[in-house]
């Protein structure tokens, strides 16, 4: 597994998968550029889903948050964005993903997305 | 877009339309003028709402509580107003507005309503 | 409106009455005695209520929670009483009242009444 | 009444029998023994309780949390022991006991109870 | 009972086995190693539980987590594994363990398991 | 020992008098009225003091603070007198009075005092 | 005394001028405009200072800093602004004035000015 | 070592004694009787001390704390106590001890003496 | 003055050079690689500083701290290059920059770094 | 470098060493075993020093702090002993250790300790 920033997120068996349980992620090193200004955007991603046959592996979730380091992102859309790309992984129970950005105009922006 | 006071509200379409999911605004810089009395009341806006085609400009959203800085409203009545306001914007699948505000004559205020 | 201690509440006309919404208070500047002792208590009074035709005005809620600093009442009997005054006065929706007593006997106390 | 430590809780007559209200006690003031060390135990007992006819009076409740003091219990038994007392002199319609003991082996334990 | 580190969790008779209650514990001092880098990882590990016919014994608990010290465990495995161990012990009416692990690569991982 | 209100605070002899030591009182149940208003103000007391021959009795110190429920004190006033009273008392070695007043106006106000 | 915004502070003489102590003031509702954008700012101003012969009353202290609020000032200007404005009337011992500033451009500003 | 209540304290040779450095101490669990009341006190007690030739053995600490359960003391009084023992005991460079006591009459005490 | 990332930072005339007082700045959104291992490091930054002749411009200062983003810098040269850039910029009277960076290896670092 | 567990700590050179500043960690993954006993200790190890020469390197503190790990260690001693290797190491202006250690007993022990 490479240590760059990559889109590849990695999967593993689920220890557990006869059973319903919950995985929570608090990733505070989040950021992205702003698509209209290019200015860079701050963010706690967290994350929380119930695994089926799947578990996301907590490296290449790093680097997954990573990549998005240089591109630019409306928190509306990377927050589904998030949450599409770990659906299509995992094709988990139950998934959500709340950005959680720090202000910009003096206002505190959160986007909660939940699967299904 | 204009950086003055206005109460014109901005919206751009739902990246994630066919979803239902959550959008949320902590806006702690609100001020406008007591009704009775002229002095001024301070409140932060917290702003819930689940978009359906469209979601609210975060700067014009700024404008907007801006504009209400020289304006006379009672707290039930503001509130309400912003949450008006929105919904005629958005037509969102649900919407809260809670103004939270500073302490008068002892007692702190915070009134909140949701649509539908 | 004097600004006398005073059992008598005031309304105005709820200015979105068409809507159920909440208001919430909370007033740490509340003391009676205690009717056995007559020493005095302390409490936060916590009120929400979701109103009907009429609010509360805000200066007569001060002055109201006011008039119970020279009288004797069990902690039980007040805050019951409290929430019977703003029913009779406010025909709400909905109200609930929470009287939050500093400790006494090493033992903090919080007693807490709805309505309907 | 006494300020000796006794098992002898006291009630009076519920102010407003007609309505279910909840009234809270928080007691950090609890200690009794360990029965297999005879070493002593603290927590903090938390009661919530809808009342019926009766109230309990809050001197009797400090003194009966005292007459704990020098008795070896273990925390399971204790925590429904309170229960079963305020249960037999209070007939409640609703009453919960929650006993909150400081750290012993480096694991920190709460018991919580309900009735019915 | 022994002070070594021993997976033979021991129990005791519910002292009021006809009702149902709940036991929380949180144990700040876990840890255990990471299977694929040799590294060690350290938990706070928090149980609930409703007791049917016995409770665990809060000693053999201590000596259960202290365990898993110079063992390798993925996350979410040994969250499972300890609900397992648990529930094999006390076939309790309701069992849940959240394990809550320190930060891994800029990530903080919370494990959350139930039982039935 | 009376339990009425009363300013003829009660001392006893320092029981380690040789030594210079700290003693520290946190009241949060001070109230007085404005005497512009008479409206009631509410106030934490902080008090603390090196005893030289005596200290200041718990109770006698509980009855003198409520002694001050109906007259009427500046907030700078008010700090300044319970100095001046415990001083006269006492004849400390070091003696302060902080005197911490609900918000006014949205402004909350901290008198502190000390002695020599 | 109007109830009108004006930099016309007021004084009252200092009840205990024979000795020195501190009065302190946290205002959290200031408000101005940004001199370059004319957008608002918001700010909490912290004033602590030893009066001499005066004191600085409180509702003249409310007008005064709401008397900013239709003004263009930055941050550092504005509280030098204020503290020079009290030392005028007050002639303290001595005085500080913290003008704690909301976020602008992900930054937090603090602005602290001393006298003497 | 006996695991009875003792005011036997231990001590161990300073395993640093050419260096001076400080341990500190935090006891939540201590409880004494009121010498005029016979009523339990509760207390957290910190300790903190630069030692000399000697450190004082934590399980002795623990079982001298729980030496004053059944014994009537003064606020002020044991905590000079408490000081005095380990002085005696351990002729430490400096020592000084907190005594923080639960509400009493609405009012939170804490006696803080150091040596020398 | 642009919006793109700049090492260029800027200066306006101090308005109370005549005077000692202290500019805070916390800057929560500062990030640069490792140069040992290119992955994103996070921090706070804080910045306190008593300025002479001029004071350093805040947008500036969010684009001279945004610049550092692709480059690599170990967490005590960062912090000492800061500081170094500001004292160039502004010879100031005092000057003083933490770095707060967030959890690696388990590990949290803070670098704290003073001028004179 | 090793991944391994390991007392030996690498050092680089002081990026500024012409100037006085700090560096400080906190590391909560710290964990020896009680030398009398055998069980397991936990403690959050802090560490602030002023280099002269050289700098700690992060990577190799971690292994140094993880060493301790199947070691039997008093409290005051595992200080001290980490205090004198980074000495050792780094001949720094000043540098001081503080052990924060879990309850054992009741009671909550730090131990901290400075050079020179």
């Amino acid at each position: 597994m490479s240590t760059q920033p990559s889109k590849a997120l990695e999967s593993f068996p689920n220890p557990a998968a006869e059973r319903d349980y919950e995985i929570r992620f608090e990733a505070p090193e989040f950021t992205c550029l702003c698509p209209r200004t290019g200015q860079p955007d701050f963010a706690t991603i967290r994350i929380r889903y119930t695994p089926a046959d799947l578990c996301v592996e907590l490296k290449s979730l790093k680097l997954y948050l990573w990549s998005f380091r240089d591109e630019g992102h409306f928190h509306e859309a990377v927050t589904n964005r998030i949450l599409d790309d770990l659906v299509a992984l995992l094709s988990p129970r139950k998934l959500s993903v709340e950005g959680d950005f720090l202000v910009r105009g003096g206002i505190h922006t959160v986007v909660e997305v939940q699967y299904p």
